[in-house]
């Protein structure tokens, strides 16, 4: 064994003395452990004395009885006072395990030979995974869904988290239950009250990690495999993720002017969920109309079917008030608000609420904590603050006037490059805007090689269920983007819209001349 | 529509004349748009000209012009120039749902009488709920699992959350990807190896919200409905919550002095998964044996089952140096590494990491963006310079001290009550101890009555599968209660115990003498 650790040590060239011993501690005791698991130091074979050993090795004796403490502690080795200390008996028995193989008709063979897979996700993984949506990139021109994190209030916050920090009580430190921290569910059921129309009590706020978790809470708790829900079509990505890989089946509904648009035949087949964005469609940007409204409050009603209202960027509304919530103008508890502060504050903040009907409030409590612990209750202290002080408020007035702004001015960079008419989504409201294309456009390709220009311009084609029956468009997010970059990045990105502009022309040309110019009203929008 | 304004108007008392005017803004507004939903105010009605309604009301004619435009804006009414402004027809066509119904071979019956349980969560929710396992306390003695959080060095907590807030950097307060902020990844990797023996690079570290989080995304990541996962018996009933709501059954596999003992039939039938808690068997802290860790290495790699290694409290070892991690053994990729701050900074941080096979963490990364999206990385960049500084390190032999002095103070506690020799776990590591109770005593209602007490003792039965099979006991967390409180709270404990052994004494007298106190190795746990 002496000759083993004298090829294999490596005795260090410098370093303190306490640290050198530490690390010809732990390899004395590596070397030793491999050789035993690899059975070139057989079970039953005694070790040598530590005193021995340390002196052919040429190490300190402390060096080798660390080594057995270690090996005895992890049951490498065993010790009988007196006799010594024996390499133990821990090779898995071969022969049972062959025994099990045998019984079971199968050839034991090592899984690496039998399964060439050996890593392979489940089927449900699989689809997770390959569907994905969620871009590897959060920051710059034109993310979709970024607001500008450089303009929140720093300062205000970190002297929040200060204050907190300063003597936490032990309760907002450990695990949450209940929902999260009742001051801010009361500040915020006021601010929901007041900006949203939502009706609620504290109580019925659950505070979650934003809006995925709580769909991921509410297909857990309030359907089985196999149910079904309807999402709007062109939607978002995330919802279709969540419920797919939670079992619950999305049934793309088209969308129109109005909203969430379901024809006579799909009505006959209520759902357990319709999942909608009515103060502003993901991602075209239509305004849910009233009597959609209260068709959908209807027919939730007569048939007990949940609408999960998701509430994303309702606050960045430019013209006119704020519309009402959905939620507020349920009278029967068929509406599940979902709200987040990844838009209004920082994404990163993770954190988000949901307004549940009061029977339901409780059990999302409880299955919460039990699907996730819950936590972060200072977080949710600061926050309270925030918007109790009014920071909150201020904070929303300002971004909310530099968001119009900088949407005016990707407006113009448009209309400047592709005339004042071309068709793009409403301007009331939002963190983006749909840059429409002509039928038979690529804009995934666009897509893909606005990216090499480091542009993000997500394909709109991308966001429908079926993707030969899209409409093609870009997303642009003006949120993130400096008014000052605002101009040059679009013409950077018009360099690469143009081209394929033109080749679209050139091959319909045969057919009919330059449908891209003339038959807009086609193509340009709801 | 005056009268209807005049009789329901409340007319602020006191106030500023700007928060009253805003009062009455909105009063005005939600009276009339509420009469238009009841269809007091029906569809085609032309509301009077704003002037006139201001001066028969008796408010300004502002209040009346922000009522209308607002109803505008929401679609109840509609404005032609020059003839007025007229309620909107919005109400649901109910006619049109009916039809449904009738089409539907049903009668349409408001959906209130139709299901007197409109608000019931699915069969899965329903489930999860009912068996809840997460306490609604979460501080006190003798709360399991809570760590003293009052010994969390805030200050340098806090030094470092204001220097990354100082001048945060945009990509830190974004959405993240990529399974977390990198730094982090990178000390955290030299931590394992060092303080739990795990062989990985940076790229197989996912930063995750905790345990809970990395458990749900294993199962849906590797798993579909129908899968078996093997389950250490008693065990955590996180584990339990999580894999049933994902559909992943449960096999409770007994524990033995060596660990998760899967009999031959059991061997037969390799599962998905086998959860176990190697370092310290929650709840029994048992450590796996050498040989016991090898044969499930080598049953993984043969059947291509994966180990999923839960070492959640492992940095707390008072005897002897730490266990090496299974993962440290493996060198067949089988094992997943799961880890925690929740036990070594506080639980209320909500963050934990898990280790993957190489080939696994791409797609683990992306499973987490799609599912949760990420953030927090401002959070991770200080713990990472936490860590990096040592001040991670000096915690945790900090802690360790004083946990073991309290452990001692409890097992002191017991034996002056209970006798020297009374049953408990093994002392050498964890947050927490079992004290063991004889066949028959009844700890559920034990743990009930010291609740009322305002003492936590969860009863071991509950964390077998069937609590008819359990062993009797209580947990008791010493982690969380100061010194000087620990003799004082099991005393009042005891005040709740030792009735219930006599009382079991009493009972089974008359078969044999006092098996309290004669049988009891045969009830000392393992």
């Amino acid at each position: 064994m002496s000759e083993l650790l004298l090829q294999r040590l490596e005795r260090p060239a410098d370093g303190s003395a306490d640290k050198a011993g530490t690390h010809m501690n732990r390899q004395v005791y590596q070397i030793i452990r491999q050789e035993i698991l690899a059975g070139t130091i057989p079970a039953g074979c005694k070790l040598p004395a530590s005193r021995m050993l340390a002196k052919e090795v040429g190490v300190s004796r402390n060096t080798v009885l660390y080594a057995y403490e270690q090996l005895l502690a992890e049951g490498y080795v065993t010790a009988s006072t007196g006799s010594g200390t024996f390499v133990s008996h821990t090779f898995p028995d071969h022969s049972a395990l062959h025994k099990v193989g045998a019984a079971n008709g199968t050839i034991t063979v090592p899984a690496a030979q039998q399964n060439p897979n050996r890593f392979a996700l489940s089927r449900r993984g699989q689809h997770l995974v390959s569907h994905a949506g969620a871009s590897d990139r959060q920051w710059g021109a034109f993310m979709a869904g970024v607001p500008d994190v450089s303009l929140f209030p720093r300062a205000v916050w970190n002297r929040l988290l200060n204050k907190h920090w300063r003597e936490p009580r032990p309760e907002l430190l450990t695990y949450a239950h209940n929902g999260g921290y009742l001051p801010l569910r009361r500040v915020l059921a006021e601010h929901l009250r007041l900006a949203r129309g939502v009706r609620c009590d504290p109580e019925q706020i659950i505070m979650t990690t934003g809006i995925h978790q709580a769909i991921d809470l509410i297909a857990r708790l309030l359907a089985d495999p196999g149910d079904k829900a309807w999402m709007e079509d062109p939607g978002y990505w995330g919802t279709r993720s969540l419920l797919s890989n939670s079992g619950v089946e999305p049934i793309p509904v088209p969308v129109d002017g109005e909203g969430i648009a379901p024809d006579a035949a799909t009505l006959q087949n209520p759902p357990r969920f319709i999942f909608a964005t009515p103060s502003h469609q993901y991602p075209l940007g239509t305004v849910m109309s009233l009597s959609r409204r209260r068709m959908l409050l209807e027919y939730a009603r007569q048939r007990g079917v949940w609408i999960v209202e998701d509430d994303y960027d309702s606050e960045f509304r430019f013209e006119g008030r704020p519309l009402a919530s959905l939620q507020g103008l349920d009278e029967h508890d068929r509406v599940i608000y979902m709200g987040t502060f990844s838009k209004t504050l920082f994404p990163g903040i993770r954190m988000g609420f949901m307004v549940l009907p009061k029977p339901l409030a409780p059990h999302f409590a409880i299955g919460l904590s039990e699907l996730f612990r819950e936590g972060q209750l200072i977080q949710q202290a600061v926050l309270a603050d925030f918007i109790e002080e009014g920071h909150y408020a201020t904070h929303i007035r300002r971004v909310r006037l530099r968001y119009a702004q900088r949407q005016s001015l990707l407006r113009e960079a448009i209309a400047e490059r592709f005339g004042a008419d071309w068709p793009t989504s409403t301007h009331e409201a939002g963190l983006h805007l749909v840059m429409h294309l002509p039928p038979g456009a690529d804009d995934l390709g666009i897509s893909m090689a606005a990216r090499t220009q480091g542009l993000s311009a997500r394909p709109l084609s991308r966001y429908y269920s079926d993707e030969t029956q899209a409409r093609q468009g870009l997303l642009m997010g003006y949120a993130c983007v400096p008014e000052e970059e605002i101009g040059p990045s679009f013409r950077k990105l018009a360099e690469v819209i143009e081209p394929a502009m033109e080749h679209l022309a050139r091959t319909q040309a045969p057919r009919r001349e330059s449908p891209v110019k003339i038959n807009r009203e086609a193509w340009s929008g709801a």
